[in-house]
């Protein structure tokens, strides 16, 4: 997370081209056809439809614009129209985070009702509601949780409490300071299995606490009777998207499993996970990565106590905007699903997920044609939630370089001006880069382009 | 900061009562006063005049209400009406946190203007300005801090980066982070004088990090030469409301001045700070506490540098739904005095300057009668802000039992159902308390009874 000025040029176009008049045509069958979508069982062509006349709308306002990415607000129409050919292939395409600015046309689509309006006296105190463990949690950000995890069955929240943070890497801070003892001399050992996401161990140890410390992977770590562990599962995986269990299992271990991407455009729905500690974020859920906000549900409320005792002293609770503005969110996708409006798009999931498979199917197509890499593959398996059978689209692809004349997967991504990050940072080797798929069209294009044009050299 | 659930049974007048007819009459009489008042020279007597006219349109609406303190939004017209006198005499009135609900009214007399309004698409990126070493720092917030420093005179900040953070709290974290050396074997010493924020030593210690350890107070501190240490210095200081300046001085150390109350409601605006860093928060500044956005000036590019870092590994940035209402609130305050508007009360810090002065006022004339404390006493000075010599009014009343019969002070005002915060959390006796002087003023007035009614006895 470099705070590097990076200046892009690309090519405003949509991931679809098309004139006014054909868009006027797809919204008015949009329109017609998303008001018969109203429960999960959307077919694939009607959301692959409504995601190529969103998109069309999205980019319908220039055909040509140069942005500084990564940016706030940074649209096709705030845009300066200056690019070209030349400019486009100078351009240095940062893949490095996953900043999710793939999901802003269907915000920007949304309209009105995934607008908030706070009046300046609200929201002042630092209490949400006295009444609950966490004091700072707002009760309608509570209650929208829990409902979209109803409607999207990935989580059971009924014997959970919930803890809000400051992104879900506030809440990891938090784990590892409510499940260390602090009456032992030797700190506590966090493990997870590699490739393991890269923040794991700068977070576990760059304040040199005495309560836990990062101990690597979690397949060859030794457990010791007289010692305890955290072992992290994330599940998808970031960065390679499997599913995951944990790796090491006895009574002196405890497991917090991070569950940012178990979500359907994502991942099929198996179940609701129904772990003691989950982790979820609207940073990958809904796109809303600029809003840090994230929660827990836990199961025990003695650590669910200890963690609010972390967050109190380390922010003072939790902005009180971002979770109104983060309800409001949640509140239209499910709204979307359950009270779906037939002037508009409504269902996020399939929209999100149709844009990714997509995204997914040219990236393998590049990546085929270029002879030099590979992906992870998965299997087609049957969702819950959407009633259909269908891949994994992971919000990064792991790849892997086979081409052994290339000893630096990432140096050699970055002499063709796309940055990406090192397998070496997930506990694996500098053979393996992870990409984000979640890029604005524009950026996600290029990678593509250039991808494909090493298959010709 | 307990999440306990307290009830609280309060009489909702305001600090003045008035007819119908007497507010309309004075709500007229302000809007014609505060049309002459274009700049920092209004008149005490305007601007308490403008003070009682919005606290009588504050509680208009009802003249007894239960509500549950502290809690969100809980404003007079929400609550319920059910108290009586009785009710009032049992109400535990929490006094024990800084929580700035009193200056709910002058932000419900805004209106509109401060208000803000996020569109569902905006800022979803993890970036704000990659150009900016603080690269999760909103660009509009940055000048409205900028500005409001300019026109209160309390801060240079010409040659200063700035770094937002979840709160002040945060900054703290970030700075003990940014000032301790990662290479040597011993933690850097964190020292402030008696009485010092009862939340500095648990925000030092609590993750047992082998960066830096509380080493109390500055005072008694023995600077050795070959050992560096960091003094935070608070002022005007929480909890006495002091000014400060370090009780050490050597090259081996490091300052942090935490200027959180140096606005002019508090004090009068000697001259503008020009420290290396410097740490405010909208929370005392504007009263927006549960926006949690603080920030620090910093000069040296270094010490920024590890901040933002801190802030990456810690929570990957900075609400920008907090920033951009924060960036509202800071707008209204400084075209408050810059652009006034003669259809509205505009000038912040006149408003909330004499409501702390009415406060402080019946505070000092209640601990006179009840013959049993006694408070800080502060020289009148000339204000460079407002042009007109002033009075000292903190933020919270350091009040020191007199009488030798009670040995705990807290537990003395426990008994009158009061929760105040015992001077042993700020590194001095059981015979001081740190009482907040910022709730509504329903709690506030009852307090006041209180402490008055130990003189009847």
């Amino acid at each position: 997370m470099q705070g590097k000025g990076i200046i892009i040029i690309i090519k405003g176009e949509g991931e679809i081209g098309g004139s006014g008049h054909q868009q006027q045509q797809q919204q008015r069958w949009l329109n017609r056809t998303t008001s018969l979508n109203n429960n999960a069982k959307a077919t694939m062509a009607t959301v692959l439809a409504m995601a190529m006349a969103m998109l069309l709308l999205f980019y319908s306002s220039s055909t040509s614009t140069r942005i500084t990415t990564p940016s706030t607000t940074g649209t096709a129409d705030e845009a300066l129209s200056i690019s070209d050919a030349d400019a486009d292939a100078d351009a240095v395409i940062n893949l490095d985070h996953g900043d999710p600015t793939m999901f802003e046309p269907f915000w920007k689509n949304a309209g009105d009702k995934a607008t908030v309006i706070i009046p300046g006296w609200h929201t002042m105190s630092y209490f949400s509601d006295t009444s609950n463990l966490c004091w700072f949690l707002e009760p309608d950000f509570a209650n929208q949780v829990r409902r979209l995890h109803r409607i999207v069955g990935n989580a059971v929240t009924h014997a959970h409490h919930i803890i809000v943070g400051v992104g879900s890497t506030q809440l990891i801070h938090a784990l590892l300071f409510a499940l260390s003892a602090t009456d032992t001399r030797h700190p506590v050992s966090v493990v997870s299995a590699a490739p393991f996401y890269s923040m794991y161990p700068g977070i576990t140890d760059f304040l040199k606490s005495g309560l836990f410390r990062w101990a690597g992977d979690a397949t060859s770590f030794k457990v010791n009777g007289s010692s305890s562990f955290i072992e992290i599962v994330c599940s998808p995986n970031n960065p390679d998207g499997t599913l995951r269990r944990a790796v090491l299992s006895t009574e002196a271990g405890k497991l917090v499993h991070d569950l940012a991407y178990y979500w359907p455009q994502y991942t099929p729905m198996r179940s609701p996970a129904d772990e003691d500690i989950m982790l979820f974020t609207v940073s990958k859920a809904t796109g809303h990565a600029g809003t840090r906000i994230g929660w827990a549900l836990v199961r025990d409320a003695g650590i669910a106590s200890r963690m609010v005792k972390f967050i109190e002293m380390n922010s003072i609770g939790v902005s009180k905007d971002s979770q109104v503005r983060a309800a409001r969110i949640l509140q239209v996708i499910s709204d979307g699903y359950e009270l779906p409006d037939p002037d508009s798009t409504t269902s996020f999931f399939h929209f999100s997920r149709h844009l990714l498979a997509d995204r997914w199917q040219r990236l393998r197509r590049a990546v085929e044609e270029s002879g030099r890499f590979s992906l992870p593959q998965f299997s087609s398996e049957f969702c819950e939630f959407t009633k259909e059978h269908t891949e994994t689209y992971p919000a990064f692809a792991w790849l892997r370089c086979d081409d052994e004349s290339i000893e630096d997967c990432e140096g050699f991504f970055k002499s063709m001006k796309v940055l990406t990050r090192s397998g070496r940072h997930f506990g694996a080797g500098s053979e393996y880069i992870r990409i984000s798929m979640l890029d604005r069209a524009c950026n996600f294009d290029l990678f593509v382009e250039r991808i494909a044009s090493l298959g010709l050299g």
